[in-house]
């Protein structure tokens, strides 16, 4: 495999919008749909405030919005920022094999790009396929032993994304795409060990940010390797033990990445949620009273307790990994929404107590992706539930209501005040938005909004 | 060592200057002098007006001087710019034991964010003084394994350095230095496949840039892992197959990874600069003028001849890994400075001539750094000289003068007009000057100069 980078490159030059699936243009927009709800619910988090505080005195020309704000910045940083928003409450999509979080950085990249360089809805959406295309086959190439080693898959394969994403928007010739996605290895950075911290979202900042500029240098005859993902020295062998090139070539344009993509019913550890399906239809099926409970049990796979065994989460974050708490806070709340990992559910009294009679047990026998749920009533009682495959797995994946209803609650959750239906609308008939910066501008709040949010 | 990151965090927070021994100060000095040379010879080269040409219309308000030019960005991009001016050259400085450049991402970062936060002369030689010793203490914990799979260290060592640099002027606390180090970890990159595009130089400013992002981004309390360096999902683990993560720590304060930088004088790879010793003292000690030369032969390592054993350089690039070149242009021309590494040099048909008559030959018992260079006359004679060790090594350092001579050159090189005397003495009394952004200010040309030049 002697020219990887440049097969690569030549595919997405090449590539054009009529030989994209009708299903796979229609996934683009359920994934920025999905994405731009999770920009909205997280626009205000900290994270954001914080790196914003830090850097905009440093940044460039008001060229693109910040989702959901009023704010707007030269479009490399807004790139960063929009990244860090989407990304902030762990609720964007999956690409499952890679585990790839794959729109945050191509998406965030992309429709910054789109307010300085006019695009289409369906430029945008071709090249936002294109750049998810790239990033999981490259992803694909290095897995599992690339993330297993502690990189960021999101991160370092994001800036692949991003860098082909936002060169196909800017029409690069095959040299130029060559060379991005080059500038686009070289860049390739992110540590899991991060994950925790505020820096987690950031390797997503970092990566939409330094894809979209290993563009725009490609864009004028920055030269790079040729070979930034084969080469000995290059990516793939440098920062993987093992590597499969031949998954970044094999059939491109015959099979499509996007099609294997997933979007969460609920903002924490896809392991944990036929947990929470399970914990909700019991709930539902048989109007359980929490103070009813006498104790919760569960058998889930080995895997499961040694990613969320945790009994006694101390704030909203460890409780993203937390199967106790998972399912005492969908039986308490009858939902496990961005309100159920906050702080203050965490440490809420009644969601304490019912955690704490969660007795989950491991068991082979139950798969990855089943759960196997028994609630235990006080008067003796007692009722089963097992769950094959979780709300949102590929097998059972949300409808487009279940993600326009996501959208809201998200919007919802972070005070959003553009129009919901209107977005929703815009995004189903993107293919025939004349300008793709539609898309970003209807986030921004009304003066006046922002003015009465901020009282 | 459970808590690497926080013991190098404390020692940068808690170092004072009373604490920096004297030769060490000097030192710090002599390396701007020669970093700001390598700067003000390579401000014009095309990797610098490129990258300047693709970024400029997103970069920020004008907070900091590009160094040697007129144009002034925001710190962050003149951060980025000013590290790819700076090593384009291939002329900085080198500490051996790594390969690392250490001043590049360093300096480039610190001189930026002294035009925006004010300081003194001794806070920033300081500040470069910590970074530095960050930075190379961090390659030695990965070295050799780390540099030998493909990483380019002075870019993924280099981040820390110009964080660590960048976060002492910011007078960041201990905390906000352990996350400002977390924060360096997560974005550490560059690949040594790039070496010989444009991106080799790029891999430099995104270290340069993104270290000091991670300073400013600690210093409003952007969280990061706290065991960015040590942690099994941490730098050292991830990015080097063995690690030494005592060299980290042991001893800091009584060492001085300074006191082991070299100053190249020759703008070629180290490995050939005996040979160029052996040329220019034969030439100068028999006045043998290059036609009487009948051809040229030279023992050495066999490492030289397996990096640089290239008779036919294409372009100066090329040239600057070529023994064969090397040796033929310094008879040539009397010297070895950046001209005789142009495309123009390769392509002189005189060069090439004598080129084809050298005769290389490899030899274990010559030592790395060593050369045996005969040089046989058409009558017959000749003539040999052994260079044990080469000027610029840590045992025949560059003496002070030699430092400025060659900043001089590179000055000159560069068509710089800014006065050569007064940046020396500038630099030489650097302790006791009152405003760090001094330094940089000097260096660019008046409007009329600038004008003047562009005719």
């Amino acid at each position: 495999m002697t020219d990887v980078t440049r097969q690569l490159a030549r595919f997405i030059v090449d590539s054009r919008w009529g030989s994209i699936p009708k299903e796979i243009r229609h996934e683009a927009k359920r994934a920025l749909l999905n994405w731009l709800g999770c920009a909205l619910g997280g626009c205000h988090d900290p994270a954001v405030d914080t790196a914003l505080g830090a850097l905009r005195e440093f940044a460039g020309p008001p060229q693109a919005v910040l989702l959901g704000r009023r704010e707007r910045l030269d479009i490399l940083n807004a790139a960063l920022i929009n990244a860090i928003s989407s990304n902030v409450l762990d609720f964007d999509d999956t690409h499952l094999r890679t585990v790839i979080h794959p729109t945050v950085p191509v998406a965030s990249a992309l429709v910054a790009l789109a307010e300085h360089t006019p695009a289409t809805g369906a430029q945008l959406l071709h090249a936002f396929i294109l750049g998810v295309e790239a990033e999981c086959r490259i992803g694909i190439a290095v897995s599992p032993e690339h993330y297993n080693a502690g990189w960021h898959i999101t991160a370092t394969c994001g800036v692949f994304g991003a860098a082909a994403a936002c060169g196909k928007l800017l029409k690069l010739d095959e040299q130029q795409m060559t060379w991005a996605l080059g500038i686009a290895a070289t860049q390739a950075a992110g540590l899991t060990e991060m994950l925790g911290s505020m820096t987690k979202c950031y390797n997503m900042g970092h990566a939409a940010r330094n894809g979209l500029t290993a563009a725009l240098l490609a864009a004028k005859n920055f030269t790079s390797s040729e070979r930034g993902l084969e080469a000995p020295r290059g990516f793939a062998h440098v920062l993987s033990a093992q590597c499969d090139l031949n998954a970044i070539v094999d059939r491109l344009g015959a099979t499509w990445e996007l099609a294997r993509n997933a979007y969460k019913p609920y903002p924490c550890g896809i392991v944990v949620h036929p947990v929470i399906d399970a914990c909700l239809q019991l709930r539902g099926e048989r109007s359980i009273a929490p103070a009813a409970i006498e104790r919760i049990e569960m058998r889930v796979h080995p895997l499961v307790l040694k990613l969320t065994g945790n009994a006694n989460p101390r704030n909203g974050l460890e409780a993203k990994l937390s199967v106790q708490h998972c399912a005492a806070a969908a039986f308490i709340s009858g939902a496990a929404g961005v309100k159920e990992f906050t702080d203050a559910c965490v440490h809420d009294p009644a969601v304490a107590a019912l955690r704490a009679r969660v007795a989950a047990r491991e068991d082979a026998a139950v798969g990855k992706e089943a759960a196997d749920v028994t609630v235990v009533l006080k008067g003796g009682a007692s009722y089963n539930k097992y769950v094959p495959h979780a709300t949102g797995s590929l097998e059972r994946p949300l409808s487009d209501t279940d993600l326009e209803t996501k959208f809201r609650a998200l919007a919802e959750w972070g005070l959003s005040t553009c129009d919901a239906f209107d977005v929703i609308e815009l995004i189903w008939s993107f293919d025939n938005v004349r300008d793709a910066a539609a898309l970003a501008r209807t986030t921004v709040p009304s003066a006046a909004a922002a003015a009465q949010a901020a009282r």
